[in-house]
C-alpha cells in the first residue's frame, strides 16, 4: 500500500498517482492532498496524526516550498512502514510516531527535466521503488544512503503545573471545522470536565463533546488528537476564541469548579 | 465494499481509511466527505440519491452533530447492504431507498478515550466488522442488537393538483452547479416539456437540458434525480431564483403553452 | 483501469463511481472532479498534462455543458488508452499525446430519462462497456461507429523567432498555486537560465525552481508541463503579473544578460 499526501490541490496529485500505477501494483489511498499550500508545519502535524491508524505502508508526502533547490530527497524508515519526501522536517514527527527507532536515508534522485515538480518526478517513483523492494530492503537500494544529516522539526511543548492546575501551551493547528487544536494533553484537566476551565483568564466550560452545550456556545474539550480543543458547538472556535495557529493558549483549571 | 461519506472535509477521514484498511481488506470507494458542514439533512439527501447506484455493500456515512452524546451508533440493514452512522435520520431515506424491507440494529460501542471523533473510533471499526461478517449475519454480531427505537428522517412531500396543473414543494437542496432542487417529479408537467412553466408567478421555460437555452438564462428542467430543478444554463439556479434550501415553490402549467 | 475526470465537485462523481463499480470490476482512480465548472478548455489542457503518466486505461472524462442537447457521446482510441467524454473537444489534445495514431467513435446511447446527467447515465456506463471488452476491440462493439466528424480542440502555438531571442505566447492556464502557465516551451531561452528574461517588457530572473528566488518574489520558471511559466515563490504568479488565461506573453532574452 502506498498512500499519497500533499497541497497540491488539483489536478497535480493525478499525475503521481498515473507514475505509481505505472510503476507497481500498489494500493493507492489518498490522505489528503489539500493541505495548506506550502505549510510544512500544518502538514507535519495531520501526518502524525493520522499515519499510525495505517497498517504497514509507503507514505509519500509532499509539501516541498524548496522544491527544485539542493534540499534532499529522504526515505525514512519506522518500523515496517517507510516514508518518503523532501528533507523538510515533514515525515519526522509522523515517523517517530510510528515506531521506536526511525531511520533516516537519502534518496539520490537525477536532476528532472523540470525542477518544479518532483512529487511526481522524484517522490512518487521513489515511493514505488520501495514499495516493490519492500520496506525492509531500503538499505540495499542503490539510491537510498544513511543520511548523516536532516532537517528536523518538532512541536512546541506546553508548560504544565499540575500542582498549580495550570498550563500554558499553543495553538497547533485549525482544522476544517475551526476547532482550535492546542498543544495541551487533555489528561491533565481530567478533574474539571464537565466543569470549567479559565481559557487565557475567561471561564469556558470543558466537556466531552461539542453537542453538551448549545449551538454557538463556546467550549474546551479533548479531541481526537487528545489534545485540549477551543472549539464551539457548530459553530468555528478560531473565530470564537480570536486563535489561530501559534496563539499561545493559558489554561487554568480548580477540580471543584463546577459551571 | 465500503463506501465512505461524510461532512468532515480533510485529513480526518484519512484516519477512518486508514482503520478501515488496518481491519480489513475491504475496496474502499469514497461518496464523499464535503457535506455541508453538520447538514444531516442534505446528507441524507444526497445519500439517498446516490447509494441506490452501488452493488452491494457497506456504506459508513457520518454526519455528527451529537457525537459523543448519548445518541446510538446504528447499522441499518437493507437488502444486501449495510448502512453504519449515527442515530440521526442520516441514514434511513438512502435504506428505503436501497430495498423494501429495511432492518435497523442498534451497535453497541465501548467510551472511547476521546468523544470527538466516532467516525474514527466507532463507525469505521463497525464498517469493517459488518464487511468481514456479511451482511446476512449481521443478526449474529454480538454489538448488534434490534434498535427497539430510533430517529427517522423523511423529506416533505408536494402537494401535487393534477387536474389543477398546479404543484406546490420546496427546495430539497442546492447541488454544487447553483440548480435548485426540488421535491417536485418531473412526471407532473411532462406535458409543458418545451413550453413554459409558471415558478411562483413567472413564466420560466421549462426544458430536457441546460444548454437548451441560451448561457445566463433561467430554466427549469428534470434534474438527474427525476425532480423538478430550478436552473440557468452556465450560471447558478439559486441565484437567479432566489431561493435556498426550503423555499416553497409554487409550479403552475398548461398544456398547449408554448414560449 | 478506469480515470475519472470532470468538473461535477461533490456529490455527483460518486454516482458515476457507483456505476462502474456494478458494471464491471476495474480499478478506479480519480483524476479530479474539480476540473473549474463548464470550462472544457482547461480541463481538456489538463487531461493532455496528466493522462500520458497513466498505463493503458479507459479514460472516461465529463465536462459537458451541452448536456441533453444532439452532441455527439465519443470514444477515442489512443493506442492502447481509450477516452470516452463529451463530443466537445475535451478528449482530442490528450489522445494525440498519448498515441500518434488516434481514432475517434461516436457511442450511440439511448436518451435518458434524464438529460441533465449524463456521466451517470452514458460515459460511465460506456466507460465499463469500453473496459470490458478492451480497447482493441471497440470496433467490435455495437454502439461505436467510426466518427464520420467531430469536435476538435486544440491550443494556441507560441510564435518563436529564435534568432531575435524573442517569443510570442499566451497564458494557456493557472494552476491552483497561481502559476500562470504559457504555451512557450522551456527550451527557447535554456541559455538564460540563471538571468534574466523580458516578459512584456519588465526584466524577470528566470530561475529553475520557486525557491531560487525569496518569498514574494517574481520569476520565470519551467513547469513541469515544460512550458515557461510565471510564478511568485511562495505566492501566486497571476496577480503579481497580472495575467490569467488568454493574456499575451511576449518574452525577449539575451544569452549574456546576467540579472
Amino acid at each position: 500500500m502506498i498512500t499519497l499526501a500533499s497541497d497540491f490541490g488539483v489536478p497535480y496529485p493525478a499525475a503521481m498517482r498515473g507514475v505509481i500505477a505505472s510503476d507497481c501494483d500498489a494500493r493507492m489511498i489518498d490522505i489528503t492532498h489539500q493541505f495548506p499550500r506550502q505549510d510544512v508545519r500544518t502538514a507535519a502535524f495531520w501526518l502524525r496524526e493520522v499515519l499510525p491508524y495505517y497498517p504497514p505502508a509507503v507514505h509519500c508526502a509532499v509539501v516541498d516550498p524548496g522544491v527544485g533547490t539542493d534540499r534532499s530527497a529522504l526515505v525514512v524508515r519506522a518500523g515496517e512502514h517507510a516514508l518518503v519526501g523532501p528533507d523538510n522536517g515533514l515525515l519526522l514527527p509522523a515517523a517517530r510516531q510510528l515506531a521506536d527507532t526511525v531511520e533516516v536515508f537519502e534518496w539520490a534522485y537525477d536532476d528532472p527535466g523540470s525542477a518544479t515538480f518532483h512529487g511526481r518526478d522524484v517522490f512518487a517513483p521513489a515511493a514505488a521503488t520501495v514499495h516493490d523492494s519492500g520496506v525492509a530492503a531500503i538499505d540495499a537500494l542503490d539510491r537510498a544512503t544513511r543520511a548523516e544529516e536532516h532537517v528536523d522539526r518538532s512541536f512546541p511543548e506546553p508548560t504544565i503545573e499540575e500542582s498549580n492546575a495550570r498550563a500554558v501551551g499553543e495553538v497547533l493547528v485549525v482544522d476544517g471545522f475551526g476547532n482550535a487544536i492546542t498543544n495541551v494533553p487533555g489528561t491533565v484537566c481530567e478533574s474539571a470536565m464537565g466543569g470549567v476551565i479559565r481559557v487565557n483568564d475567561e471561564r469556558v466550560p470543558v466537556e466531552r463533546s461539542y453537542a453538551t452545550r448549545d449551538p454557538g456556545d463556546r467550549l474546551v474539550t479533548v479531541g481526537s488528537h487528545g489534545n485540549l480543543e477551543l472549539a464551539v458547538n457548530q459553530g468555528r472556535g478560531e473565530n470564537a476564541f480570536g486563535v489561530t495557529t501559534g496563539t499561545t493558549i493559558k489554561f487554568e483549571w480548580e477540580i471543584d469548579e463546577k459551571a
